[in-house]
């Protein structure tokens, strides 16, 4: 019983996101949802591309908390349309709360929109928005055995972006081992090592981000 | 419907809870549910505490994770009784998972159990185990606006310990506000700054723990 409960949640949740993914098509939009643990840092990549691509395209940003509206404030104030979802208790974005917000969207003055989920590692990867892309970002104080403990998001996204690399010094976490065991899980993967502190790697997250905006 | 449904699993939770509880009184057993993000460093506290303990107090430990043994595995090399629950998919340990794992544990010969709760900051907190203390691992990489986006962990907390504080000098994180936030939501809190690399602030957690297991 408990079973059939939850597929019927998810059922109706693909059924939302494809239309979802319909409406953004035919505003020619293209969505990223942005999935990470507490703060690995989805807010300060989100105002990292902002700031490179300010003046080339025009951004929209949905923000999922459980509670708060600090994010959606924050980027806001980058002059681009924001809109704060608060699950109210819940771990993860649904498509049916995402639909809410694409209402308050303006859809047609913007060509990219990143949803930024609630932060957790676990059940934001089972509930598809309508996006065209998922993005994990993986934070090196979070050590380098989490693929094993969360794989599902790791072997789902299409790019993992491993964040402060600059405290690697001062850490114990193995980088090259760490992208191994992610392309083993999910060989087409992007693996790209950023740091939203010092700007490292946001060149060619903000590069291979345009390039799958062309591909759609 | 839906919000029924949830109730109903919340209720049972609680009535399993409170039976495990009851068996844990009966065992002469105090039980410590260990909640924080994934990868703020629930398992480096077990293995501290281990170290500070041995031979004083025999310790049992219950390792969530959504999958792998991995912590399991490690905390065994310690010579301590431990018991892996994998979710399965599950973003957080209940009462009926610990049971299960209640039944595999020597509780005659335990005096102290550390029950180690999935990394999320949301839904663990919504699922009572029959445990006598919660402790929730902040860790500093995560930022100091955690209390306002997951507010009922913190609100919940018997313990917050503020982990990793020998990156303090690397990193934007204001630990007096950090702490006058958490104390405004919760005042009997005790937060504690501790380091598991260093070892800082780890006599102070192992005294307070242990006058709570005096208290029971």
């Amino acid at each position: 019983m408990e079973v059939k409960v939850v597929k019927d949640i998810l059922g109706a949740n693909e059924r939302i996101a494809e239309r979802n993914r319909q409406l953004l098509d035919s505003n020619n939009v293209f969505a990223v949802n942005l999935m990470s643990s507490p703060g690995a840092g989805k807010t300060s990549l989100i105002l990292q591309t902002l700031k490179r691509l300010k003046g080339k395209i025009r951004i929209g940003v949905i923000e999922g908390d459980v509670s708060s509206s600090l994010d959606a404030e924050l980027v806001a104030k980058e002059g681009v349309p924001a809109v704060q979802i608060n699950t109210g208790g819940g771990c993860h974005l649904d498509a049916n709360m995402t639909s809410s917000a694409l209402g308050n969207m303006p859809l047609k003055d913007i060509k990219l929109l990143l949803i930024e989920n609630v932060g957790n590692l676990i059940c934001p990867a089972e509930f598809a928005l309508g996006e065209h892309r998922k993005v994990l970002i993986s934070s090196i104080p979070e050590g380098d055995d989490k693929p094993f403990k969360y794989p599902l998001m790791f072997h789902q996204a299409d790019a993992v972006l491993i964040n402060k690399i600059d405290l690697l010094p001062y850490l114990k976490f193995d980088a090259q081992a760490f992208s191994r065991t992610i392309k083993k899980m999910n060989e087409k993967v992007k693996i790209i090592q950023i740091s939203c502190t010092t700007g490292q790697g946001i060149e060619e997250w903000v590069s291979w981000l345009l390039k799958q905006i062309e591909k759609g």
